[in-house]
């Protein structure tokens, strides 16, 4: 497995200038959102390319939660700008929507369709060099630092797909705890909730040696490959800073502690993650979000319709793991005493129930909307949202157990509602 | 920080004609010592390599504990050959070889001493681009499949040193626990000491935000950054496996769980240590090795003298941590109670003494030599172990508390008997 460079430490920002004078940048591309632009993250960035006098271009017109045609718009200005260097100031929408600029910049005549995942794409390899990208995280959530994956909405189809290759992860990731001052208390809380899955699901992912097809050759291999040791270790230690700091970062803007570790929790989660895959929480969060409403989320400032990639993942949980637990139940045990439950006198047939029962208070405790019926759905939708999480078999063939169209049809029902 | 590419299994070895395949090599370096040449881990190389249609040439002459002469050696190989990618398999001793054959192949006007540590050598950072290195581990020790360094003993400076740098960090490290059934026992025990050492000195090592000078410009900054967050999951995880698995795995070779656990706990307390770096047990076992008078481990089936590296790091380990314990007691204790050591009523101002306690216990059960006094060295010889510390700065400097040359005689003293 491929693990990426990362820096870490309060105000290590500063030092982004020199990082791209070192890989000898002479034009920049710094990408960026319209909210973020007039932010602390954003200028402390602008303050070191100042200093270190790097030419560089602004883009802050990444969308969050990106569409196909917001990466269109990104890739066109990438494109025209001849950058040799990119740095994505923001969350997982911005860190993905450079990831794809720089990507089709470097491969100019490559159609959109082209690295897009199958079968919704092609998804052909990516062979052509791609130029530096420093990425530097605002939110405690995706792990887009870490990992060789970019996520969008592509519209027409009305479902989230994305890129996956080890070409696209980030050089560098700079994480600077600092940047997560600023967030507001529901994207704390939503981006928190996008590592508990992380953890979660590759924790609980098929093991790497049940994987199948298991292409001969280890090149052709996906770069999820299912749990395995090390990605272990990276998962456990992300849950464990979650049950200890979600809370309180979430609570509490002043709490650095809680801020910070949960800053590296998501970084830690996405190397798990992004070795070992995620599976049921994340395949079906993809319609969830892609056939969003009219919900709009507190603390957003955009002014689109959304669900936040966190919410929309955390919301099947309960469901998601009360599912998957009878192939793997100590380890769907382990996660619900790491979460806090009491399991002295727990029987092991009920892991699925218990670590179920454990996210439920979690997020009620978190004032968590109550199911997918609390942000616009019903029953009526379900069969849509099971048809769009059909094409994401990339992921939900990670799940430990198979699932067929009834499964995912029950449960979505049962993520309507859940308190 | 950077880690490095890792694939683990059993039986993963016999991939690695394919890897070598697919990084287009043509004209392959298969280095290993005259021991191995003979066992399991080489032929299954041997089989790859033949069934992917690789042309290669072995070189088999590796010195286990590598001097400067027998890099010399190797490097001259590696230069006649002009190879395209180096395997190894073996040891530390065959790894760290092939790291340097490679590294002076790929920059063949420069003077040896170029790339050795400063002070000893120049410390020159390293520019030119190496050719692909596939390490295959097959002891459960050094990690050096995840690191960017290579020892070896310095002959007419009686010192062992070494090379340090990113550069020369492996490609790919295949870990194949199958490699570790044909190690006998002190070569599990000694290479798990090494494990263990890599583990508590990075755990302990001076954390990353209090190491001076620091220099401005990140690329300048030294591979060992001192204990942080990312190095202490990997330490204590890889402590974790050591207090579980080690003495298992010396004692019955058919146990291989625990076998290929240590085997990864070494690649893990690798990326560990790699990236914190080693402390006092390190610096001053160079000099350790280096001074060997007759010494002749048992199931090294080599005809020179030598103090194998693990046993040499571990002797002084009780008394290393009793000294640096005042500094982080709560880490220290924490590290006695993860090796089995009662801390429910320990006061904290004990944590020295009582890792040294668990440490010294810990050896005594596995048999391992009474001291510094029973490999050779008496009280005569502490100012020639003294000198012999000194320039090794770059490491000992990583220590929680500074140490004077009185304080080195004192733990080389306190390091002549254990029991
Ligand atoms: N690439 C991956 O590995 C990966 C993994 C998981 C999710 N994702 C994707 O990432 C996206 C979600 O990213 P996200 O959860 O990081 O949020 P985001 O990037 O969508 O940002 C959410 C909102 O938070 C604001 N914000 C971000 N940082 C802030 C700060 N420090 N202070 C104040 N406001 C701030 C943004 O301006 C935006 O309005 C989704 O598209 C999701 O699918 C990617
Ligand atoms: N590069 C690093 O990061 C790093 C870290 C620590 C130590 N080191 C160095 O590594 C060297 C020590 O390496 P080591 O402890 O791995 O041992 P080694 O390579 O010196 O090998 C020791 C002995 O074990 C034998 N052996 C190895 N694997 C075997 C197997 N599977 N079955 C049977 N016999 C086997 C070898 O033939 C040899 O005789 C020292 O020079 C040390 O300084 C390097
Ligand atoms: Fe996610
Ligand atoms: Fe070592």
């Amino acid at each position: 497995m491929a693990i990426s460079n990362i820096r870490y430490g309060e105000g290590v920002t500063k030092e982004v200038g020199m990082d791209l004078q070192n890989l000898g940048a002479r034009r920049v591309c710094l990408m960026t959102d319209k909210n973020l632009s007039q932010l602390p993250p954003v200028n402390a960035v602008l303050n070191s390319l100042a200093k270190y006098g790097i030419n560089f271009q602004m883009y802050d017109n990444v969308r969050v939660e990106p569409t196909d045609q917001s990466f269109l718009d990104a890739i066109e200005f990438a494109k025209k700008g001849e950058f040799d260097a990119y740095v994505a100031v923001g969350g997982g929408s911005v860190i993905d929507t450079c990831k794809a600029a720089n990507l089709y910049a470097s491969s100019p005549t490559s159609d959109f369709l082209d690295y897009v995942n199958a079968p919704i794409g092609k998804g052909k390899p990516v062979t052509v060099p791609l130029k530096p990208l420093v990425a530097v995280p605002t939110t405690a959530g995706t792990g887009s630092e870490t990992t060789g994956v970019a996520i969008f909405d592509f519209k027409e189809l009305k479902v989230k797909t994305g890129i996956a290759s080890r070409a696209i992860k980030p050089t560098l990731g700079i994480i600077d705890p600092l940047h997560t001052l600023s967030m507001p208390e529901r994207i704390v809380a939503n981006s928190g909730f996008d590592v508990l899955c992380h953890a979660l699901e590759s924790y609980t992912a098929l093991p790497y040696n049940m994987r199948s097809p298991c292409p001969s050759n280890p090149i052709n291999r996906p770069a999820y490959q299912g749990s395995n040791p090390i990605s272990d270790v990276w998962a456990l230690h992300a849950l464990r800073i979650v049950a200890k700091y979600l809370k309180r970062a979430i609570r509490n803007p002043e709490d650095r502690e809680a801020r910070a570790n949960m800053h590296l929790a998501s970084a830690f989660a996405g190397i798990g993650f992004g070795n070992a895959g995620v599976h049921l929480c994340h395949g079906m969060s993809y319609p969830i979000s892609g056939l969003v409403k009219t919900y709009k989320p507190k603390d957003y400032n955009v002014d689109h319709s959304l669900v936040p990639h966190g919410l929309s993942v955390v919301l099947t949980s309960p469901a998601v793991f009360a599912f998957t637990a009878q192939i793997h139940p100590e380890r769907h045990l382990e996660a619900a005493e790491i979460l806090g439950a009491d399991i002295r006198t727990a029987r092991i047939k009920d892991a699925g129930f218990i670590l179920a029962d454990t996210l439920r208070k979690f997020l009620f405790d978190l004032n968590v909307d109550d199911g997918l019926a609390a942000i616009g759905y019903s029953k009526a939708d379900i069969p849509a949202l099971v048809k769009g999480t059909l094409p994401q078999a990339r992921v939900t063939k990670l799940s430990p157990r198979p699932q067929t169209e009834e499964d995912l049809s029950a449960l979505f029902e049962a993520s309507m509602k859940l308190y």
